[in-house]
């Protein structure tokens, strides 16, 4: 099976050719745990997770490898404001460890209930920081960064000539960008800082060759990425708005550092907007997960968020995710209608032919749709097509072609991560159980009216045994 | 309200007096994550669950630290044989920080399910190796540690007088025991490892002034209770079979460092034993949390565990948890009504009377049983008192004694770590569901018998409506 990945570095899909034959090694840039989650990490970590199930339904083994920025990160997002960790501890009173902790959990909480695969690793950066200090320590002997009279230590932009090589920005353009900061003992503006001092009441802070302080945000991540993968690895991915700085300062770090191409394929996933705006804090349509979580169910979300390509932002509103829902309900009903009929059997589509040929083309197409770039709406359409087969083949009771069914079922399941499961069904037996007895209700009234008292005692006997509740009226 | 305490230290109960005002510092001996989680957990994180919980429920701040043994766990339990970790990774062929990660989420998994509250910091001793080795070189720089040729750190126990008075062991008496291992640099054989140097393919590995190496299994928890909780804290718990060398080792350690007593409160938790025997890998009745959990609701076996005082063991037969959960699941059937008729209606029985004696006394004597060290035995002899008047108040629909319960059985709920809440109530309706069928189906087969077409078909037509099969057999 061969895999397109459309590579943010080239900027054209490439054929996926992996270092390690039948391996993956991939790192995908993880939260900054300062606050509850919301829909845009729902976003970037489905997406994500899509594409790990997909390499494992190929038959690889994937390494996935996660970081929690737990220090670092500051609240301009490059080199100016405080730490946005120490920020949020001190308004909630608690150690900044035990709120990088509480997020942390809560992250992990949501993303399990959203079916995403836990990473094989998920690394803090306060964890490693030895490992963070060597790697530093490497950049200023390969003269590509200096260290201030202020204890600081800054990346040289200007000396890495290829700076900007992901985001297609050119150094002189970026004094006007948003994200740079000016600090006083820097060369340039660009310059970025690997280490920073810790001023004031910096309480997550180490000691270095530099002095006591903490390290930047950029620099975890060309550290964690090569200690679990290597020098050069097959896959880093983040969302677009990780590009610059954050993605074009760890090509510059590690390929300093190590005298290597950093990575081979670089993604990025498009961002949620809402209602066609973009979704922020500041702009009040921020939507957490814990919020949306109490309305939907979290697999709709995951399947709303499916519906669009993971290069494709996801337009949010509760409109939209309420007209996917009719459809998804149906999807669901159905599915687990078919797992039910066919005794959840199920063959190996990938060693068995499919002797059923409308069967064969949604399956083909459905994984040559994952296999282009990780197509998902395509694929949701051939899924949408076995819906329809899925209702003939119920309405008919056809034994061998629901056990195909569902053996395709269980391959969507698996790549998408869904789960076909009708949690109505409960619901509906207590219906159901409600229209039952008020049928032998019914009946025994008929009974009695019939004078048939033999009959009619002998249902109320069972229905006490059964430990329901019978009340004679008068007729 | 007083708390006392059994404080291992004084071998006595002792009122619970906290450093600091409304506030309490404890710290709990972690899992080393090499393994699935079994009941050997359970039951300690359990017991400091309650011992937690009560002290909120008491009004204190409680800040709980708990460290992820990661590194230096020797399979040796003390400094003989590898590290479990990367025993363990070997195994199953993955990176060491994959297999620790792997079993830190399956921990809080089932710890989880035991509805226990996560720690308010959970800390990997792999993330704080900077903080490690300076606590070392404070040992070592007060003459209680030595370094030698093969780059290992041990701690002087000879030089440490109080050593041992933990466990009330001399220093000669632990020479025959068999968590001591012998190794050839160490000055005496009860000298413990601080630092191991890193031979052979051990990866998870850092600089130290002494060379490459890893640290001893106790110092981590030296190092993350004071890094959290200072050099003196509140309260230290663990498991007994941790009361020799690691308590005691950990109390060297930090006194030695920093000059001062290390914990008020040592509060140690007995194990697990089945049928009667130590449970053990090599027993071949060791119980994991997942197997148990197949069979058993979580909340059950927490029931189970409260049954007995934590420092008394738990015996744990399949046997002896069929019996509890008759008890278990009337309580739960009994206490969910309760919350139905009362329409969740609470008042605060800590700023109100309770005008109602009998309650007043359970109430009262459940605070006094957990206030007299955790007493959750006798607690929970009160919860079924509790149980008896509920079923009484249910009975008779005493609005406002329901009320009161239903506070008393909130307060159960926030101490104990349990929920009533009925699941059973959906698979019963499952259960009724078919009855009620097999019911209506006997009667149209005695229907039939009489010749009473009219009303069988009746039935018939009214099931097919309902979306029932019906088939008629030749009677």
């Amino acid at each position: 099976m061969q895999i397109f990945i459309y590579n943010s570095l080239s900027r054209k899909k490439e054929i996926f050719k992996p270092i390690q034959e039948g391996r993956v090694g991939m790192y995908v840039c993880g939260p900054t745990v300062y606050g509850p989650p919301h829909l845009g990490h729902a976003k970037s970590y489905v997406n994500f997770d899509v594409v790990r199930r997909f390499f494992e339904y190929a038959g690889y083994n994937v390494k996935y490898v996660q970081n929690i920025t737990d220090v670092g990160h500051l609240v301009g997002d490059s080199d100016d404001g405080q730490d946005k960790i120490l920020v949020q501890a001190q308004k909630e009173n608690v150690d900044p460890y035990a709120l990088a902790y509480k997020y942390e959990t809560e992250y992990f909480y949501f993303m399990d209930k959203l079916n995403i695969k836990r990473p094989t690793i998920s690394a803090r950066a306060t964890g490693f920081i030895p490992d963070i200090i060597e790697f530093i320590q490497k950049i200023i002997e390969k003269g590509y960064a200096y260290v201030t009279k202020q204890g600081n230590v800054y990346f040289s932009v200007h000396k890495f000539s290829d700076y900007g090589k992901l985001s297609n920005r050119k150094i002189e353009n970026n004094l006007s960008g948003e994200r740079i900061s000016v600090a006083d003992d820097k060369e340039y503006p660009e310059d970025f800082a690997l280490w920073k001092s810790a001023v004031g009441g910096h309480i997550m802070k180490w000691n270095s060759p530099w002095g006591v302080g903490y390290p930047g945000w950029h620099i975890e991540c060309s550290t964690l990425s090569r200690k679990f993968l290597g020098e050069t690895f097959d896959i880093h991915g983040g969302g677009i708005d990780n590009i610059f700085p954050h993605h074009d300062s760890e090509i510059a770090q590690s390929e300093v550092a190590n005298g290597k191409p950093f990575v081979n394929y670089f993604m990025h996933n498009n961002l949620v907007t809402v209602n066609g705006t973009k979704m922020g804090k500041s702009l009040g349509n921020f939507i957490t997960l814990n919020d949306l979580f109490e309305k939907f169910d979290p697999l709709l979300i995951r399947y709303y968020i499916l519906q669009f390509h993971y290069r494709k932002p996801v337009d949010f509103s509760f409109n939209a995710i309420s007209k996917v829902k009719e459809q998804y309900d149906k999807l669901v009903e159905n599915f687990s209608q078919v797992k039910e009929k066919s005794l959840n059997k199920i063959i190996n589509l990938k060693s068995n032919k499919i002797n059923n040929d409308e069967l064969s083309e949604i399956y083909n197409n459905f994984i040559s749709a994952m296999s282009d770039d990780f197509n998902t709406p395509l694929a949701m359409a051939e899924v949408l097509k076995l819906s329809k087969l899925a209702s003939n083949a119920l309405k008919n009771n056809e034994s061998e072609t629901l056990i195909i069914i569902n053996s395709i079922i269980k391959v969507v399941e698996d790549v998408l991560g869904l789960e076909f499961v009708c949690d109505k069904i409960k619901s509906e037996n207590k219906t159901k159980d409600s229209e039952l007895l008020n049928l032998i209700s019914d009946i025994r009234t008929k009974l009695r009216s019939e004078k048939n008292y033999q009959l009619s005692d002998y249902i109320r006997d069972k229905l006490i045994e059964l430990g329901v509740d019978v009340l004679d009226k008068k007729i």
